[in-house]
């Protein structure tokens, strides 16, 4: 590698040669080429933002063009071929364009610093990849909400606690996990918004001393805004802290549906049975079908929040403006972005192919779970909840002390604890006349589940338009 | 405590007693009192609910009313005295009304439970407590850029990498970091409108079985919305989560103004004076004059995160619904609130009473901090700018070499470099007239910060509306 | 607070007065007081070794021990009054002692730092809190030993991935525990050997100027090494991030065998039931038992590395020597030790009381959890491990599609996979014998689950030597 | 990728076919192929182990160990194909081995499982990670050691909070460091220590079932130890936990060490000056010379903390066990191993040649350096510290009013003060005799800075014996 200093893009003033070891600490390319097309995206609209001021000639800037339409096409085809001084894609770029078109090349930087274009980039990078983590999402939503349509009468027990806690319908388990992603989609909005403002034109830190137009490289490039302050602009990465964030909160989200699926689909719940296309087996014991998509996806928002903790660390006191330290930003917004588009289908995958045990999960509802059916009974009777709760309680006890199911206790036994108990009682002990008074809004009754649906299939359509 | 389980909200069934060691690694009431208005305001509302729908008799309803009104006044006052068996601010203010108002205490908590009630009164907390964040913000963002207005003249060297870079405006510099606080306070916009949504009426998992009329609660305690889905409103806590985050993510922003300033406050600098109010002095050096305020400022973005980053883990991996872990909710939105109506009231009171040393800041400027326009006047004559850059360069480095600043080059010296310098090169060393070059949006010159100023100005204005 | 100023350390040289929000947000001593007897001996050593130096004379250093001796006892008992301008413990102690003793009192920081006072303080408190942190967990692994010991006959189902993997002995599942914390207590041995180092002596920054002798110190406050280097002793934290560290991962095997016993405490795992102790109830739903305990044990390991990653975050990028940043250790330090002690006792009362439900467990075993054991049977007749593991896997294929159990398979079904299956099969469906198999050292037959117990309880005995 | 399913090892239940994003999302060759040295020699003891234990013939041994030489050579040579199916190197390798000695090569499972496989790998592979990392720490120490003893007698100030505070000796700063690389390379022999115990011979949970010689097989491998219960053994990953965590620390120690250096390299400070080997220029402003390899390093904490942080969260409330979870592990494992790598032998390099600027380092010394050392004059007058304190103060309260530096108030000036200052005041002024008062041990004095070099020295030595 003698003198790969030769080709750098600030070598004027520097005499000595970095240390081999130093060169490959510092350089970036083997992971920010992933950004070749929004780097040659930037530098044609700034070209012509260049040319428009009277910078560049025409002849240079359409030369300029045709030469990175070629640098383009090399990166599509798989045919760039990175060389040793190409310490990131800027440079990489740059050095294959001056080797293509020769002088009218060194003009394309003119009054542009790395600093105001590898946020560019970035900004244009993750506004992209924002669209395909929407639809990823907006895929598992519908997926969700249409199981949950079709679903609905399935009857199975709702935990708190891992303990058995009410009767509810399948559907409002799966739609409050289609609920969370939801809410995620709209903070993935938010983020693009402020994502997608063009920090091009701040230069190194003072902003451009060109009449650069920045509202035409604003509209060249499909940003909704233009940066306000350029020591912001070249300085701040809170569009790449708040993507991290997001996916991590997203994560901890599938990372709650994979522990409930997990539970489920052990065979001791047995409610659910993951499709073969989703799990592995062991190399030792022939008998095991181990759901190792789930276990992937719980495990993955570990992954990604210490790639969110790690940057804030990162940028934690920092003086303002441009410091190297920032360049931990790409791989973390590389890396949480695969992670997410991975996880996404994958749970959309696994959600498709589920099989649910109906009978199984009807079998698991046990009339303990209507201890609170028997405590509102008293409730309907005037006895205050708190002293009903209390009453139904004592029930409680008496069956397990007994070792009956809670509705084997006779009208008698349950006298014993109140008088106001009578043979109506019995109309206690039935599922879905249970999940049926939960019928206010976000509640488990028929009515208010398919209004969930609704809810959703509308706001399916609004995100899609 | 003999027998403090005889006051327990769940005690029926239980034969045995707590552990003491359990009954505090369990207890929340030494913080979530803290909660004890949002608490009673929840109450209030609810027993309203419960009377429309009949399940509570008018005359139960108003004397449930009045207790806890008393109950707020205790505790406005510092009077309501906590007792061994008040496990939460839940059970704490039950516990009194019962002592209060005798048996139709026992009626307030019909078809509630502790899981819809406990994530009521954190949102209802949380949104006033946005409010006051929200002030504390902006009044520092006012501060900044008034100060910005008036110091608009002073001229200081811009770092990157901690290196001089180029002249800009202390203005510009002031902005840089208004601009990213008046995002921090649309990120908070953006949390309270997903906070601001009423879980009542969630029951613990399957909604509520009673005709509560949520849409009178809600309009009741002003939230925005309703909660869609029941097992969702009582298990998640997106809300907390993000509120952590934005926390975090606004005091990277408060340490990177700290470390500048602290920075331009050491004696090397000497840019800046903090002033007394914000320092402190040393235990053992008499001439010691420290800028605490600053440090802690930096200091507590690590805070923060931790409390983000830990309850993320504590949230990883947990089955739907409520389960006992999320009580590590409450200690880190408390913590982050506290640490963040701090952090910006000492900022502001930091920029409110610095004082700037404007003729060492102007000393600082430098000659060599110029080398870009010097390449830039090459680049109006017609030179590539990557070209004028390494004769920029090259110009820099025999200034160094003849231990001269670069302005004291001469023509003859340059013109070795390039015979493109001539007389006119001497243009090139006015500072002032370097900086007013960025007149583009979002540069340096003093129209572009002045149209910065008036952005900001106008914005308060929409904000405080 | 009128002129709060007065009374601080530092006051020679400032002339304006601290804003108060700054003298709160300053203030540590609403926390750090937990030192005061730290503190106090610290101060009593120092004095002496003042004394020894002739730095003060004899009768002062009596009466300072006296004040001392009087400002410990009012600790004790509760009587030391805190005074608005106590900024910390050290400022209050000395504020006391000067009221008790007069003008002597300003000796007792002749050569001293609060820099190297506070790191004093800390340490020692430190050591002490880690002595009772390993007699708790000590505590634990003598209490699972010897659970194991006698359950040791006791066999369930061992899973790997949540699934039914191969019988193993409770005990051994135990075990598995109990190691993983004795891990934990020599780990927590390595942090105490370097947190015991003696760094007073070292002043602010640069040492001490005085005859002060640091041996006699460090025999005095039985700390076991010197600090080298003063620059470092009075800037490192790293035995408190390490403590920080220790604490996480001791909770990450605490939150594991928390996970374990909340599934096996699932109404459909029901192997094992928590005391009543160690469980809480429902505010709504009066049939409920919440294995709360544990569900606290799990959450506290996000609790406590948020706040090493959060403190490891605010020590990323100081620079040398005291910053007050360093602030931020104390709160992370204490909040640790709480919530360890807390949770190692609490999960050692969960371990003393739970009750194992013995025919649950054995009964969960199943033949096809001896599909290993089938493909190890044709290892002994020749078939090479990976093409017996596949002819296993037929045979549990062959099983599940006849809805038999895989011993239910006739030797004739058998034959149809492997000639090599022989009425012999028979003996592999011997859950006891499967375990009796795996005798080497760990495994989990009697005499290796015994070997454990034995090499446990060796240990044991050499910790508490 | 047509049916990739048929190579798997666990193929045998299987009916359905992979969802080729799962089989990416699950895959690990990408990165586990990394430990294909240490997987071919724990599978060359392995099977020298079955073959004592007469499970594999000899026959059979010697030619899965001549099978295993030759997938080492391709793995060495460059040429080992790695295939689709092949999901980790684990497959890959016993897939290339049957490959090439056909049906033998499914012996070499024979009682070993992928986790008891897995984790042998990765505590090979770090075991040997860590003589790297150590050997990289001790040249740092050493570089750091010589350098301090060559450069002793170079006086510059100290600061505390950023702001100059007493005179010290660079080679003390020097040291600072050195002395906690130092406690690094400590630590990491602690962690060597916990990770060179083997696993193998604990099959997927229960044991190995034939009579596999543990013994042996450590001594084979080279551990130092046996794991205690096999359920431990392949559900723990402490020893990657503690290493990340090792990492994290040791990062912070180089990042302050690092924010130090940036700021002695500002223009303002200007104390060094870094080897363009270290640095980099501005692709815009021609005269910067960047300190990046000190911004890179300081980066890196945030980084390596986030990967212990992220493995942390994915380990909380994970069941016993293995699960797929677990996975993470590796990425985390290699990508601290090679930041440390990278920034130990940066920093080595950086301090290997950076050059002091001696004369604007005892410039930068100023009088009021020295306050302490005129309290220490009256204290030695008779003076209490605590006075003394406060009557330096108002001398540098003086001198600043007067604008005068400290040392030239008159003694008349002084007398106001305080009547014991007297003409012998003069002799506080001098900075070599104030910083030769420090002669405590870890004190800044010549002596105690040479103990320092001797003592560290010593060290080394025996580290490397």
């Amino acid at each position: 590698m003698a003198n790969s200093e030769g080709s750098k893009l600030w070598g004027g003033r520097f005499v000595g040669n970095t240390d081999p070891i130093m060169e490959k600490f510092n350089a970036s390319i083997a992971y920010d080429q992933r950004m070749w097309d929004a780097d040659v995206r930037g530098s044609k609209a700034y070209v012509r933002a260049l040319g428009e001021a009277q910078l560049v000639p025409t002849g240079d800037v359409d030369s300029i063009l045709r030469g990175l339409e070629q640098v383009s096409e090399e990166w599509a085809k798989g045919t760039f071929e990175v060389k040793p001084g190409d310490e990131d894609i800027h440079t990489a770029n740059e050095r294959r364009l001056r080797e293509l078109i020769g002088e009218p090349a060194g003009k394309l930087h003119t009054g542009r610093s790395r600093n105001d274009q590898v946020v560019t980039d970035m900004r244009l990078w993750l506004r992209d990849s924002i669209r395909t983590l929407k639809e990823d999402a907006l895929q598992l939503v519908a997926t969700m909400v249409e199981r949950a349509a079709v679903e609905i009468d399935v009857l199975f027990p709702g935990y708190t606690h891992m303990q058995r806690a009410q009767p509810i319908r399948w559907s409002h388990w799966v739609l409050s996990h289609a609920v969370a992603i939801s809410r995620d989609v709209e903070r993935l909005q938010e983020i693009r918004r402020r994502a997608n403002v063009l920090p091009l034109g701040s230069g190194a830190i003072a902003g451009t001393p060109f009449n650069i137009d920045r509202e035409l490289l604003r509209r060249e490039l499909e940003f909704d805004d233009i940066s306000l302050n350029s020591m912001d602009a070249t300085g701040q990465r809170d569009f790449v802290a708040e993507f991290l964030f997001w996916a991590s909160l997203c994560l901890t989200h599938l990372s709650k549906m994979a522990e409930d699926l997990l539970l489920y689909s052990t065979k001791e719940f047995s409610f659910v049975t993951l499709s073969d296309a989703y799990s592995t087996g062991s190399s030792l014991m022939p008998q095991k079908k181990n759901a190792d998509g789930l276990e992937l996806i719980r495990s993955k928002a570990g992954r990604v929040l210490g790639r969110c903790a790690g940057f804030m660390m990162t940028i934690k006191g920092l003086p303002s403006t441009y410091n190297k330290d920032l360049q931990e930003d790409k791989e973390a917004m590389f890396d949480c972005f695969d992670t997410l588009h991975g996880a996404l289908r994958v749970t959309t995958g696994v959600m498709s192919t589920l099989k649910i045990n109906r009978l199984v999960m009807e079998a698991a509802l046990s009339p303990d779970m209507l201890a609170t059916d028997l405590a509102y009974y008293l409730v309907r009777k005037g006895v205050p909840f708190r002293e009903a709760h209390g009453l139904s309680g004592k029930a409680v006890f008496q069956a397990e002390s007994k070792s009956v199911p809670l509705n084997q206790l006779t009208v008698e036994d349950l006298a014993t604890i109140s008088p106001l108990f009578d043979s109506d009682v019995s109309s206690v002990w039935d599922y879905t006349s249970s999940v049926e008074q939960y019928s206010a809004p976000g509640g488990t009754a028929k009515s208010s589940v398919t209004a969930q649906v609704q809810h959703l299939r509308k706001w399916l359509q609004d995100q899609n338009q």
